[in-house]
């Protein structure tokens, strides 16, 4: 499908995408560059790439560039790459945010495609690769009206062939929706996890440790995701805040009817999630 | 190690205790009684009891009565088995809240122990029983200075037995640690769920459902348990909103340093929590 692609960011889902795209045979060189050579070093052990770049010039001659570093770096280096790629050349990025990547990405590269592919975990680094994470996930596209069609169907089907079930959204709906979906519990569990007293900690069960199973996620990456996300989220937030007061003031008053329907109204909810 | 238990409620966690007293051959007859019939007919055909008591008669030559009902209905029965039971008899309950019931219960069932097996899960009914679900899991024991020690130690070895690994502490105390962590994480999860635009739910990952999988829990339980444990769970509650509307006001100053502070504290404790 691609003769040299470029995975800038060797972690998580630069070097998982390595491997899938190497098990999947999607591209005939893969070269990694990473400002951890570590991570680089150990992506090219496990066979995620097939060698590593010494610096940004190993564009030039690529099909397929793939952004994958955290979401203000894919904005940096963005700018930084843009006069050296070929014209051909498709550059996808994976951020967890999209508006501000594309916004920025679009203008300058012409045949980008925003990617978000919901197949990460609170692990991060090389050493969590994995090669079917992809598979049965969802890959979100954010195509916009200066986006190439020819190449829009090619990284759909790229993702396809990953396994991944491809949902094309626009970059605002995108942000919108992670904002409740993913950005919101990972700032309710980056929370409570920190209101638990730490003796408490070992009087808990499953349920505790599924919550808060996210709040193990890395600080730098979510930073820049929440603030890149910031009125959105915040949105979110305090859309969480009216519900979690209105349990606490159903509780107050001693109002069994009313938390019986908080909870029902929430079992209901779940069962849409599936 | 029992002639004849009776279990009351056969639910998730009676009907799971009463497969994995047989498995474990600790009682040579269990008696179940439920106020819904099938549920007591599905547990005699898993294999759960070996018959189904007709009203709480039963419960005069029992040597073992296990309270595994809703908390309300827990201090309902006690005073209903009372006065019918042997004096021998030991009887402990597997309520989610405790200070309550043992304050009921203490004073008028003379071999009495209260237990938490944290074993639960976001379903309910005998239909989703499990022989194992105990094993290292932990089972939180309350005695208090009117427990008869000979009891208490039955009681332990007894869930020892089964596989799991026994904390003793105050009713007080596990009541104050579980509104952090468990019915918290419960509440916060009811406020989540319902706070996610219809829509949006299709364009979530993991994360979400991990930490949304207890807000499937049923309703009629958790209004129980909320109630039954109000200050404490208030308390804990009110310690979250400080925390998340810490998060917020960070984010709205976009202040990284305090953000990632935030996160890196939240990772910490994450990892405390195994």
């Amino acid at each position: 499908m691609f003769k040299k692609a470029i995975i800038i960011g060797t972690g998580l889902i630069g070097g998982s995408l390595g491997l899938a795209m190497k098990k999947k045979k999607l591209a005939r060189t893969i070269v990694g560059f990473s400002r951890h050579l570590e991570n680089a070093r150990l992506a090219k052990k496990m066979g995620a790439i097939d060698c590593i770049g010494k610096n940004l010039g190993i564009v030039k001659d690529a099909d397929l560039i793939i952004l994958a570093t955290p979401v203000k770096s894919i904005i940096e280096i963005s700018s930084r790459i843009k006069d050296k790629i070929n014209k051909n050349c498709i550059v996808i990025d994976v951020g967890s945010t999209k508006q501000a990547i594309v916004a920025r990405l679009d203008p300058i590269i012409p045949n980008f495609v925003g990617c978000h592919p919901l197949a990460g975990s609170e692990k991060r680094g090389a050493s969590n690769l994995g090669n079917d994470i992809f598979k049965d996930s969802i890959c979100i596209l954010t195509p916009t009206p200066l986006t190439n069609l020819k190449t829009l169907n090619k990284i759909r089907v790229f993702w396809q062939k990953l396994g991944a079930k491809v949902v094309l959204v626009t970059p605002e709906k995108h942000d919108r929706a992670l904002a409740f979906t993913s950005h919101l519990p990972h700032a309710i569990a980056f929370a409570l996890i920190s209101s638990i007293p730490d003796n408490f900690l070992s009087l808990s069960s499953k349920g505790l440790k599924d919550v808060a199973r996210i709040s193990g996620s890395d600080s730098e990456l979510w930073v820049q995701i929440f603030l890149s996300n910031k009125q959105k989220l915040l949105t979110a937030i305090n859309t969480f805040q009216k519900k979690i007061s209105a349990l606490k003031l159903a509780l107050e008053n001693n109002n069994t009817k009313l938390l019986t329907g908080i909870i029902k109204k929430a079992n209901k909810q779940r069962e849409k999630l599936g």
